[in-house]
């Protein structure tokens, strides 16, 4: 927090060294009041102004160090001169208009073009191949509304070939053109993917947790995982893979955020303000993908963000919307809804449903902690053994095994957000598929047939032969789901969490609502149904069920609770669901807490040793900061900076001997007083420029980190003064600070490391990697799963 | 953070000493590992852990310590066996439920109690005099659906007098007992307040804002003032007085809240986790004013909270929908709906009615500035001059002022929530109000009656002369409201200001929407009414103007944003507003933060002097913690207590001498080199403690801190060891340390005070008070306007 940066132009000579300029006492360190150049020295500060020093950035996978960004930040704010203020404000939420626009089209275009390649497996438009089923059969009138799926334009692929749309062939040359389309979209998904963008892999929810924490991955936001992400996704969610499309969304809508930060001096510059930008476009993420705007922000603000300012939560609503309407003037879903899965119930649910919404919530959490534990031991085989080496092959064999296995059922063919939203549909009117066929009413006079408004979807009916069917195909269909899913998440290619798990969760509570909606047919004078399930009348809403599976399922893999209720309360609309969707979710999240504390999301930046301090969790020990600090005892002592007594050769040494990431400067070694704290890339870079650029710098030169330079012996070369690099205000605790003050210092302040003082004296360091380790030894973890810096 | 706290029995005797235990070394500072006592030394912890000691509690108007009181909390949570955490976990849940039953029970009480005493202005009902109007009428068949407010079981006061109900008589007889009525209400409020509890004024949410922020102001949260608030509010309310019940809600929810801490050791000992829960019942508070759930969470999280964990999201989120069911079942509007204005639009609005929807929002901002400047110099002046010592008589003038102007007109009779609503309502078949009271047709064809539902509601039509009453209504409402709205606001009654404002709004939004419709009627020609609004085409509503003119004015005066979008978005359930409301409440914002940056409750906490470190502000000077910390350069230097230097008598010298609420520890005067921190009020109690129970003690004895109690010589005195009370992990930064990170280091770890250091040696102390006096210095206001610590 140390780094005046003036805006002065500089020219620069072709060594890369600025030409000196006479010091001007205003060009010397800002903080330092009264500071002022003395002759024989010569500050670094004016050479390391210039373009591409390096002073203040950060090395690749390195922590960030919120304190000085944040400070940064105010130090150009306060330099921007008054006309320009309203620009300054307004450029945040122009960037946000932008990532608003450009999600939303964006996530339209993925809709449509998954939309469309999902229906090339199954066959092709006459009218024109880039049609997909729906526009295909749009103009077509020849059909009723119940046969409206099928239309002469549209071909499936056995009818194109050997020219019969039924039969044993038909459904072979079908089957095997499925599987050639599934098996070539993964391919090429997986082939992108490794080619050209690594990192565009996976959900990214895990990498964007970290990331906004503080941490540096370069590329990782770039614009070729951008393209590449975008294009993957779609061909992997049309490749039939168990896979959803939402956490893709998120880290694409972050791309675009990261993207449009270079617009702007503002955020290009400063790693907090563009981690302020991120947690918006995570929030525009998840607006886009379910029509939430409202649940994306909390989403944002529970799940995924670290530091989130009031003025981001405004921002993110605004950016939220503008993609959320964005993506609905693209219409990409056809019915001009917002929300990906509209449901509108009509039934109220009765207190004593509560018991299987509870039912449901235990085995989202069951679901929820068994897919965690299962899914991390296929990651950790999949990363110690040699099946890592082959990922393509993986890919192959994963999406070979689905489509295979998920073509001859009906419920696992579909697309997952299909199988969703019919699974949610409560039976109207219309509906003609399976899940809706059931037989007459026994009893109560009224010949119900299919296309009778007053009894279909309005009282309690006995299932017929379509829904036993419907039954088993998904009871087959949870089973297969739930053992894809597991080997599916986290294979590279880019994979969303969101649509299988409510996937399995949904098909669990429609089998629960079938099952209970039976019962109270059957079983009507029953005491549990008494006095609110009368025969005749309607009273159990299996699409009900579903939903609150489905959150229990999401609840229980991932541990949203808030933001998951609010997404759930804008696909209904209806406050009176919110009510058995929080004793679905919370039973839910403490049955899965109860098996394992992680959701899956920390448990991948765990797999991945990124250092990530996570704020939700307490630390519950009882350990002070001498037990955490280095050096430990029977370490050499700290290597420290003595403010006046090291030349530039000894402090080389003390460089290239060492690989922390920073020195602690004192008075002198003895007194141990702590003046400072001088970040070794800082010192490089400066130590490397004044040997380059400044005369009369040589090994035996004298490094000085005081404000007023001292007068050297008559002979002696000048000395360097390299205060303006010191960050003359590193945070200092004492030794018997308990280590759980220290967790909560380091997560609040978003610090890098911190010194330890005992009655005065240095004493030691911890850094984040420290607490990190500290942690992971308390939990009886590996201590050496952390990574990165 | 250094009191462990045993949970031993103990032994108090008749002087409040605790009988001295043999002391076992696990009862030794557990903090200070390896401590022992030795011989010669008694150790005072043990004195202080009986019951009423005081150590590790708070001074009435003083600043809580965050970090202490979550270590105590971890210290408590550890504790606890393994077998009572899941009580522990559930204790918080059960709390949230009892606060959401006994609020939501609460608001449904008021809002019955109010909507009778307001119809007791009017008339009585015969039936029985605890029936108001509604419930009085609603088994009366006599009258048709247009005269259902009048029938015969409900008589006026002019009825039941003089025995008419039309003519000058009447009017002046039921003129004299609404006036009357009025009177009496707020007189009996403003004596409750005086008599009974001071606290139940105002609106409370300043107060509560710096109550969260770590302040204590004993009894604020207590039994009287719930119980007088609840009472108070239900009369000053239906007195008529231009003042809302949200706001007073909050409070009601808090003393809840605070009241059921005392059940729970956990919450009831701890002032920090006491906070959390009071953060969810202001939430709670919302959740029943409006009907908002969600909207309620939001407004806890930007508006009101200052430490607010996920963790109190997710139980905040609880417990504001069991308060809004709880009101629900109660049903205290009659109507079964969850939400105060229920509205239903059925017309879409067009991008160009943006426009006005900006005019709206500039509106809603100009107000809000002016409002509270205006209100904040009445308030001062009321301060200030004799006007402050008689409380009663101004709310009796001012309660007789607001009755004689309001009465004659309709929109200003009427109470501010009714007023809302109608002005909300967008005009349907079978409103008979004077606002719905449109002509026929002018071409067209149809014959439009007032019931023929063809045309009203779906046409625009021309205003017939109902709706221009309205209009000349409405406008001298707005200006009376304007006025008597910044007089009322801060009297000793208990007062909200989201209803006067939104009532303002409201009015203005409906005027302008009038305009806009019968511009749109008689210019439909007019190029910007081209292509969307055709003749015979239903294209504006004034009802939606009103709800953006009420959100842009209660935006401008409390400056909410976020959570004023979701309550009114919870209020219309379409997400199709959100843009234009989105619209009007960010132009407001800009334009009230234009002209002033505080919000009314800010200018309210400020007028008071509370110490509340606002948390949105940001600190933008360039001052270092040198320039703000005490000594400054001509005070007398630190008052300081070395750690094994000083006696009773010199220590009890310096309590004497200085008033400041805290002492650091050094090793020695000489070298300065920090060891702790002791707060003023544990060592007063632990030395009055040890001289009146412990042996030997005497003014001569040696108090030491440190780990090992040296042996004194012989003939001496034994020495008295407080190292318990010390705290050894005091937060330190340097002098160099800007004041911007200095306060985000007070804000986000909640400190009372840092201590700085320069280059290892202690030099001086910043309080949360001097930093409060720094901001106001460097705003150019008056630095002694902080009253409090």
């Amino acid at each position: 927090s140390s780094h005046p940066q003036s805006h002065t132009s500089s020219l620069v000579d072709a060594t890369g060294c600025r030409f000196l300029r006479a010091l001007l006492p205003s060009d010397l360190a800002g903080r330092s009041k009264g500071g002022q150049a003395q002759n024989g020295s010569v500050d670094v500060l004016d050479l390391l102004q210039g373009w591409g020093s390096g002073v203040g950035t950060y090395d690749d996978f390195n922590t960030i160090d919120w304190v000085r960004e944040k400070s940064k930040d105010r130090d150009r704010h306060r330099e921007v001169s008054h006309f320009c203020l309203p620009y300054d404000a307004f450029s945040g939420w122009l960037l946000m208009l932008l990532i608003g626009l450009m999600s939303g089209a964006l996530a339209g275009g993925i809709d449509i073009a998954a939309h469309w390649l999902t229906d090339l497996k199954e066959g092709v438009c006459l009218n024109g191949f880039w049609f997909n089923h729906e526009h295909c059969c749009w103009n077509s009138k020849e059909t009723t509304f119940q046969e409206r799926h099928r239309c002469p334009q549209w071909k499936s692929w056995a009818e194109l070939t050997v020219g019969v749309t039924e039969g044993a062939s038909a459904y072979v040359v079908n089957y095997l053109m499925y599987v050639i389309w599934a098996l070539l979209f993964s391919f090429l998904a997986v082939f992108l993917v490794r080619a050209f963008a690594p990192y565009a892999c996976g959900s990214g929810i895990p990498e964007i947790k970290t990331i906004l924490s503080g941490f540096i991955i370069r590329g990782y936001l770039g614009k070729w995982t951008l393209v590449i992400k975008t294009i993957t996704l779609v061909l992997a969610v049309a490749s039939g893979l168990s896979l959803g499309k939402e956490g893709p969304l998120v880290h694409v809508a972050c791309c675009c955020g990261n993207i449009f930060c270079h617009l702007f001096t503002k955020y290009r510059k400063n790693e907090a303000k563009r981690r302020e930008v991120l947690s918006a476009a995570s929030a525009v993420g998840v607006s886009v993908a379910f029509g939430a705007p409202i649940g994306g922000v909390l989403f944002s603000l529970e799940e995924v963000s670290y530091y989130f300012p009031l003025k981001t939560l405004w921002r993110s609503f605004f950016a939220a919307l503008v993609a959320a309407f964005t993506l609905r003037s693209i219409n990409p879903f056809g019915n001009s809804r917002l929300v990906l899965f509209y449901v509108e119930f009509h039934t109220p649910w009765h207190l004593l449903e509560l018991f299987p919404f509870v039912l449901l919530g235990i085995f989202g959490g069951l679901w929820g902690a068994l897919f965690i534990r299962a899914n991390i031991a296929w990651c950790r085989r999949r990363k110690a053994t040699r099946l890592g080496r082959y990922p393509v092959l993986e890919v192959a064999v994963v999406s070979l095994a689905t489509a295979v296995l998920a073509f001859p059922n009906d419920y696992t063919r579909m697309s997952g957000s299909e199988l969703i939203s019919e699974l949610f549909n409560d039976c109207s009117l219309l509906d003609s598929s399976k899940l809706c066929d059931y037989g007459p009413l026994a009893k109560g006079g009224e010949p119900a047939g299919n296309l009778s408004e007053g009894t279909v979807g309005q009282a309690e009916r006995p299932a017929g032969p379509g829904v036993y069917t419907a039954v088993w195909q998904l009871a087959m269909a949870l089973l297969f789901k739930m053992a894809i899913t597991v080997v599916t998440f986290g294979m590279k290619v880019p994979s969303g969490l969101f649509i299988p798990s409510m996937a399995v969760g949904a098909v669990a509570g429609r089998l629960l609502g079938i099952g209970m909606e039976q019962l109270a047919y059957y079983h009507h004078d029953w005491d549990m149904f008494h006095g609110w399930c009368s025969p005749g009348a309607h009273c159990i809403t299996p699409g009900l069920y579903a939903m609150l599976g489905a959150a229990a399922c999401l609840g229980g893999v991932t541990r949203m609770t808030v933001s998951l209720v609010v997404i759930m309360f804008e696909l209904t609309g209806g406050l009176e669901y919110i009510v058995p969707l929080m004793a679905a979710v919370m039973t839910s999240k403490w049955v899965a807490d109860a098996l394992g504390r992680e959701g899956i999301y920390e448990a991948h930046i765990r797999l991945n040793g990124y250092p990530f301090l996570e704020p939700k969790e307490e630390f519950v020990h009882k350990t002070l900061a001498t037990d955490v600090m280095r050096p430990r005892r029977s370490d050499p002592p700290l290597s420290v900076v003595t403010q006046d007594g090291m030349t530039v050769e000894e402090l080389e040494g003390l460089i290239s001997d060492t690989s922390y990431s920073g020195f602690p400067v004192v008075v002198s070694p003895e007194s141990h007083r702590l003046v400072g704290f001088v970040l070794r890339r800082d010192l490089v870079i400066s130590i490397d420029n004044a040997r380059r650029c400044q005369e009369g710098i040589v090994g035996v030169s004298r490094v000085i980190f005081t404000e007023h330079t001292p007068v050297e012996a008559q002979g002696a070369p000048p000395p360097l003064n390299l205060r303006a690099i010191l960050d003359l205000s590193p945070l200092a605790i004492t030794d018997h600070t308990p280590m759980e003050i220290t967790v909560d210092i380091f997560r609040k302040l978003g610090l890098r490391q911190c010194l330890v003082t005992q009655n005065g004296r240095l004493l030691g360091i911890i850094t984040k990697k420290d607490i990190l380790k500290h942690m992971a030894q308390m939990a009886n973890r590996d201590p050496d799963s952390i990574l990165f810096n």
